[in-house]
């Protein structure tokens, strides 16, 4: 058989993929300060679209990185992103991470309200008494419902992670958190997931500490 | 602002994505059988790359579904897939989904034997009395050290997802999986992933009865 595997020892790969990914992306245009987040987002979805569709709020990265250090939450829409994120280097500042999207409370108002549990889950959020974070990787329902909280003046994020993917007002909801004052991350487009919204917080933390915990 | 928000109700949003998906596939020739597997990657990903890159050995989907229905359960190598997976689903038919990548064995050996975790936790997998499924999404490490299982003759699992994501041997190890025996779905390339993963097992749990569970 001809299958060859290049020799490169574990606590290496990553590494390796980075300067394959830094080498590839040659010399695409990166906004500075982001470019760990950007490449991230490459190393998690090996799609160079994230080179192009992801737009950061003035000062987004500093705003994000100061939210973290002060002990900042992160609510998100998925298990999954809850499963990916790297709660312990998390915790190093006193952060822990919230999904509502499996709680009885939660799944009883959506069905109550006729809403998704999306939704219910970002107004659940509001009891929480920290400084939050929001990483969106599924449900463009979350955003609208953010969007609508923010204009309200019932909600201030640090940040706003709003990369959910799919086909139904996805692009919209983005635009959405993009015309609200509120610091954000956003994969313009249809693309992004639960995947891309763990894989941006972990860029961050390992921004401030690249000790993985 | 002109934002404008399309008006599917909750339960019609995943029903409207497929038919989105669908259109724009166009005449893109699908593989009889794959369909909803094809589809349920893109509508994860929002990436009409699974339209091309997704393999299947002969008669793969058909002999998973037998698998499920007999009771077999799933091992993945990231506690994300494991999230992703619906487990209410899978439980129907007396399968589990397990992720051994946190435990402190596999962690230990990995340790000893100078290897990664997913090679370790492979390695434990042989442990379970059960048909196999296995459903790798991160480390092409795991699938490395599937095809020297099966080589070996000391593995025959029921499938392989092999859906890693990367730069370092990836193409290789999904090469190396295409080289068995075994049944696979693999996704050719560097593309692939956690939520990609899970996916694919959802939409044989969802080909099997779609309701959600």
């Amino acid at each position: 058989m001809k299958v060859e595997l290049e020799n490169v020892l574990p606590r290496d790969i990553e590494k390796r993929s980075f300067e394959i990914i830094t080498e590839e992306l040659g010399d695409t245009p990166l906004i500075p300060g982001t470019e760990l987040i950007v490449k991230r987002c490459i190393h998690t979805s090996a799609d160079f679209d994230y080179a192009k569709n992801l737009r950061f709020s003035e000062g987004a990265v500093e705003k994000a990185l100061n939210a973290i250090k002060n002990g900042a939450w992160i609510v998100t829409d998925t298990q999954m992103a809850r499963a990916g994120i790297n709660k312990r280097a998390l915790a190093r500042y006193g952060g822990e991470v919230c999904c509502f999207m499996s709680d009885e409370d939660v799944a009883a108002r959506a069905k109550a309200e006729g809403t998704t549990r999306a939704t219910a889950s970002m107004d659940k959020a509001l009891t929480l008494e920290k400084p939050l974070i929001f990483a969106v990787g599924n449900a463009p329902t979350a955003l609208v419902r953010l969007y609508e909280l923010i204009e309200d003046k019932k909600l201030n994020p640090e940040l706003i992670i709003g990369v959910p993917v799919g086909f139904v007002n996805v692009v919209q909801s983005k635009e959405l958190i993009m015309h609200t004052d509120v610091p954000y991350i956003v994969a313009a487009g249809r693309k992004g997931g639960s995947n891309i919204a763990a894989c941006i917080v972990n860029a961050l933390l390992y921004m401030l500490n690249d000790d993985r915990g």
